[in-house]
């Protein structure tokens, strides 16, 4: 399965597994390069010690390429850096920032540069500051998301056709339906979150996960729209923002209600009434917490079987 | 391009026209069904009498299969279900109320019965009264939405999986890659709305298709979540609806500020400051007014080559 996102990474499959806060450290990231995927250690969750500890292992879990990923806007950004350079990690994912930032030095260093973006507007933007591709995400991602709610479906096309760049999918993808069905819109490779947040090497809590195998459809709803959006399982505190949204919150307001931590709660301290839980959509087709490595191999499989059986459409 | 709907409906090409308010009359559902798709007359902008002009029709303009949509909520739903039945309509699409209503009288006059959904719950409710397949519509859908959110990704595997009666994809569907997209995910056939609002057979206002062909991703936005969603392109109006939700405005309010006759007056008559343009996410990619017949074609080869380069992941 070769395309230029495996060309890029070095890997087999064209699977990136998201990193995702509080769930993806080294034992997942390592569980899912050594399947043939791409690893990703997410740093948005890491104090800069924490990352630090986690690259640290990494030698000793995989000798395949793994990624980290790195939300711009974090008060840790300039120490992560850092640490990313001296551990001489080859791959960086770069989010919820101005992809200029960092881009340039990286490059200096032969990191390859990856940018996750809400809109083709934003992937030419990308393109035009030197990023070796973009992760195209979609409204229907769990976590935060963008402003302009554009879903997979009508995102990927329209990136594809703004740069020439290659173009991750994002956003709905947790089987090899799912991943067919981007690969026909012309993504080279697709990033996986909810299906990898729910696996054995997960570092989030059983609650957590337990949370993403009974949602069903239409069980989380993107909020904090003022503030910066983030899609959320229903649960009392998801029903107490609608509630401050519906009688038009301001920012502050709720600001307020969101106060610290509240990711960290739902996440990894399974707080499943009061923390933050963090899914997409697609976690209404999420029913099993299998190993990381065998959801790799699931959705090769199916995405095989999917493209063989569209082959009796072209006749 | 053989599937249970294009059995179903005896079709050639698994295309089918959304029923579209002020844009679907007799012209647009005749070109559409003669290239070898299923048009639809959209009924819920249409009087009893006008239905019955536009029915009267069909007969002259082609011999091909067609349907009707009817909306249930509508005032006019008892009347014009009377004149589809006194003009042998073969095929009616349902929509906007409970399946259940109408199901049984146009089965025992052997109508086939689609129903519109927006979550795998409904389309189970679907099939147990007795539908013949449903049409499953994502959030990134033009025009009236369901309340759950959840896009076209999402949705179409969550109700392959739920329900034995075959899927009709529609939201996000404009060019051979969606098409290609949505198969993939089990659909047996695309309903295609704003790709086919943009034609010249569409009885649309000619601002309005101007207003599909210059939008770009990013440019609508689902409103009036308080009293029934609908996806609007950005323009004075629903700016003001956005400044309204922003503060917290009542149903009651909202539905003052809609007043009658917003969407006639975006759609029909070409106020594009204060009328509605209800049109999907995936405006952003379409770029031209073409012939309907032409649409398909396009599509049907765009999709043909799509699932063929996606033999290339198969071995």
């Amino acid at each position: 399965m070769k395309t230029r996102i495996t060309e890029l990474f070095n890997i087999q499959y064209p699977i990136i597994q998201a990193g995702m806060i509080w769930c993806s450290g080294s034992k997942l990231a390592a569980a899912v390069s050594n399947a043939g995927g791409l690893g990703i250690i997410g740093a948005g969750s890491m104090k800069p010690d924490v990352l630090d500890l986690h690259l640290s292992k990494m030698n000793t879990l995989t000798d395949k390429p793994f990624a980290v990923n790195l939300p711009i806007f974090s008060a840790y950004a300039e120490e992560q850096v850092k640490c990313i350079l001296k551990h001489q990690v080859k791959i960086v994912f770069t989010s919820a920032g101005n992809p200029k930032t960092y881009t340039a030095l990286f490059k200096e260093h032969g990191v390859k540069v990856i940018h996750v973006i809400p809109s083709p507007k934003l992937a030419q933007k990308c393109e035009a500051v030197g990023v070796d591709g973009v992760v195209a995400e979609g409204f229907e991602a769990g976590g935060h998301n963008g402003q302009d709610e554009i879903t997979t479906l009508s995102l990927i096309p329209q990136v594809v056709d703004a740069v020439s760049i290659p173009v991750i999918a994002a956003g709905g993808i947790a089987d090899g339906r799912t991943m067919a069905a981007t690969l026909a819109l012309g993504a080279e490779a697709v990033q996986v979150g909810t299906r990898f947040a729910a696996t054995i090497e997960s570092s989030a809590h059983e609650e957590f996960k337990q949370a993403i195998v009974s949602a069903e459809a239409g069980d989380t709803r993107l909020l904090m729209k003022k503030l910066m959006p983030v899609r959320l399982k229903h649960n009392p505190f998801s029903a107490e923002v609608m509630a401050y949204e519906s009688r038009g919150a301001t920012k502050e307001e709720l600001a307020t209600l969101l106060g610290k931590g509240r990711a960290k709660r739902g996440i990894f301290e399974g707080d499943m009434d009061q923390g933050e839980i963090e899914i997409g959509q697609i976690s209404g087709m999420i029913t099993d917490i299998p190993h990381a490595g065998d959801v790799v191999k699931r959705m090769i499989e199916e995405c095989k079987h999917v493209c063989k059986a569209l082959y009796r459409f072209t006749d």
